[in-house]
């Protein structure tokens, strides 16, 4: 390896202030999965207290002036263009991030962590009494705030951009409003279609009484199937599933309800798809930038591929219902196969985000982004959200929203300073759709093994091509390397049209 | 509250420092419970590297130069004698620990880092050949580092009261002897009566077999009956019970084995102990070093009390009895109660220290306390080691020692460089006589209460009388300030021989 070196290696010291970072953010993770699973009901605000000092320690840790004297040291070393490839990619996401960390004001950074608590308290009021009205001044408040976060990180990039940059690299409106636009015009006829068709799976036989401990056994029996490594990891009980950790301790979490097993079982898929991406990242880079995902939208196409591509598709399903069957005994025993295929795959346009089918979920995430574009273009105003909402929601899904609760005020992240994030969401989904699509030429005979219930050379081939590239590439890069084309989203909706069209015999 | 003022409060700048120190070792707490716990196998490598990383951040944080230079700036400042008792004692106590931490040359504290983890591993194996020889040259390693460590601390004193010290402030070897020799000398001819009675208690009923599920049942029976809050802990299995936290999150360990229930009864009752006094610690004074235990013997003290004092007293025997066979359902149901009271009061010199009930296992520790004390002067050698510790346990205890790993070789301790912790153990039983002794004046219907199984008084007088009293005393001083006597040995004594002559029909 080059070295840069003058008394020490300064890449190599560079790289060891980095992994302290890295392991108390690990170590918050572990605190953090406590508090969600076995903390003490009593100790919460204990734990919610030293987590915020524990924060401002790693903080102080991030802005650290080494950091940034050791960036320009090394880029200005006659030894700099020598450095691998890996090494520069490295510096760059070293610097990316220590450029987000110390341009923010630090009285910046407090006004929005107050603004967030009393924003999402005073929403927690407005959502249960539905009146945005209550809402409307906190929003405008945190929306403020978080425009002049973005103008700090980069004064001459449009704010939006830059908030979207944060969770999706290289992503942009430019990007997303073509990709989007193409999305929702193909989504909403298919959505449309199977929502008229006379030909309705029975959604009741999925409410049928499942036990929990007949779904724990489900859970385990899932994580062996799609390779999730127990002896690195360990699934728990929370309110919101979740996953947290990485390599060597990657933790899922899943919701058991009695009358709608498949809560636990897509959350299991669903989780684990991302636990998969965790445990296989790239060993040599372990607690170095390149070692962790590419970006969100990213982990949510590995989610998402395991929990939809996979776990609801026909192959797998004729694999495993037989299977589930046993497990579950006499619940699904008069339960046809295609009647468990269609019930699993059934297309509802609904009002709620979080209770949206796999087709319809992309829609919900389209609307919140094109509101959160035109609040930051100002074409649209706070006054007119609420109405504004409501008419996509019936253009885009046919659903009347009667009022704020189920409509503008579901989701508690703008309260919390959040905009930007949920587009990672749908493009997980173009993403798969592309992946999908070069996977069934590398795998011809990837049909066969699912129905054989053997993921492992489709495992296998998300390592290759997705796990073990960790962050060498910004996410619309990696799509090409792997692809060999640019994002779209023709092959999501091939595949969605194709796969629907069965299910719903359109 | 005076003020030490510049700018800001010097005095409240260096609390928030402590407070930082506080809550990473907290947070270290927390990482080890789980990694004792819930950990997944193929994790605890990479968290033992976090956990070595963060203790680093730690340590850099209590040696930070600001910490000293504000104890000095406070000590020079015109107001230092207006501060009240509680802010001198904490600055007396931040002092101390600031010392304890800078004093040692880092070199130092990595050598006992290293050789502990070489010298444990070489003692594990010595353990399982049972072969002193073979650990002989670790041991003289490490005792010479942990030596040098005590004369760092204190270049004029004498290295092993300096280490006697760090676990009970204001003990030292002169103290220790008197108190250690009287309780030797009192021990002895009692056990001999015990063991030498013809009336021996009917061991076998305590090991029949008693399911783990009710076990649990009894665990959350008696973790009520002692008033530990499960709303601010929770319990767990490990394979040595523990306890950790603070304040709003204490959480105890316990083992359960089958074939006898004692092994968790115990462990709830004495974790339970230690758990009250962390639960009950000063609230004005959480995260200050006086919002924290008195000393080790002072924690020992604690969980003993309530384990031995209260959970083997007849009275409470007299009334959880009744209580335990309604949980335990068949499998006591023909026992005694005095045949209960007896088995679990029985005594018999034994081998190992862990497996000594309470009335030998103060000879187990006086046992070590003066070998380490030889050692130290000089008057032991360490090629003498095992003969001399294998005449004690035939002069103390009885017991024929038959090779070094039931003999000198059964404790891990001094492998990892622990002197003059032991004596802690007997420190607890030597208080606790006291405690109870005022305690009876205090509360004259002590015992009707406890037939009752109300504990409220009782411990409601820990609380007042230790708990609540945090750091605020060295542990001699907190003694005398209770029970207005100095520490003596005849309370213990003389409650044993009352209880031990009643057991055994003496």
């Amino acid at each position: 390896m080059v070295k840069i070196t003058k008394e020490i290696d300064l890449y190599e010291k560079l790289l060891s202030k980095v992994k302290e970072i890295v392991i108390l953010n690990n170590a918050l993770g572990v605190l953090y999965w406590d508090m969600e699973t076995y903390i003490p009901h009593g100790g919460i605000e204990q734990r919610s207290e030293e987590l915020a000092l524990i924060r401002g320690l790693l903080h102080e840790k991030q802005i650290d002036p080494e950091i940034g004297s050791l960036l320009q040291q090394i880029k200005e070393h006659d030894n700099f263009e020598k450095l691998s490839f890996a090494q520069k990619r490295n510096i760059y996401l070293i610097q990316k991030e220590y450029d987000q960390q110390t341009k923010i004001p630090k009285e910046l950074v407090i006004a929005i962590a107050k603004q967030g608590a009393v924003g999402s308290d005073v929403w927690k009021k407005a959502l249960i009494e539905s009146n945005y009205d209550l809402f409307k001044p906190e929003l405008i408040k945190i929306f403020e705030l978080i425009k002049k976060y973005a103008e700090y990180l980069a004064p001459d990039k449009n704010p939006f951009d830059v908030l979207i940059d944060l969770s999706d690299p290289g992503f942009n409106q430019k990007i997303l409003d073509k990709l989007f636009s193409e999305l929702r015009d193909g989504l909403i006829p298919l959505i449309t279609k199977c929502a008229e068709s006379p030909n309705q799976p029975d959604y009741s036989l999925i409410e049928r009484n499942c036990p929990v401990e007949i779904q724990e056994k489900m859970s385990e029996d899932i994580m062996e199937l799609i390779k999730y490594d127990t002896n690195r990891g360990r699934i728990d009980k929370t309110v919101h599933p979740f996953t947290t950790g990485f390599y060597d301790d990657v933790r899922i979490t899943t919701k058991y309800l009695e009358n709608d097993f498949t809560s636990n079982y897509y959350s299991v898929l669903h989780e684990g798809g991302h636990a998969l991406y965790e445990q296989n990242m790239p060993k040599e880079y372990k607690y170095e930038p390149i070692g962790f995902c590419c970006s969100g939208g990213f982990h949510e196409s590995q989610s998402r591929y395991i929990e939809n591509f996979i776990g609801r598709s026909r192959e797998f399903l004729e694999y495993y219902f037989p299977r589930l069957k046993e497990i579950t005994g006499e619940i699904f025993a008069d339960v046809k196969l295609e009647d468990f295929i269609r019930a699993v795959n059934r297309v509802t346009p609904s009002k709620i985000r979080v209770e949206a089918d796999p087709v319809t979920y992309s829609l919900h995430v389209i609307l919140r982004y094109e509101i959160e574009r035109d609040l930051f273009s100002g074409k649209l105003s706070f006054d007119d959200l609420p109405k504004v909402w409501n008419q996509k929601m019936k253009v885009y899904l046919g659903v009347d929203i009667k009022n704020d609760a189920e409509g503008v005020l579901q989701d508690i992240h703008w309260s919390e300073g959040e905009f930007g994030t949920f587009p990672s969401y749908a493009i997980g989904n173009i993403i798969d759709g592309q992946l999908h699509w070069k996977l069934e030429q590398e795998i011809p005979n990837w049909k066969d093994q699912i129905r054989k219930g053997d993921l492992t050379k489709i495992i296998s081939w998300l390592f290759t091509n997705v796990h073990m590239k960790g962050n060498l590439f910004d996410p619309l890069d990696l799509v090409k390397e792997i692809t060999g084309e640019e994002l779209s989203t023709k092959y999501y909706l091939e595949y969605l049209k194709k796969e629907y069209t069965n299910f719903y015999n359109l």
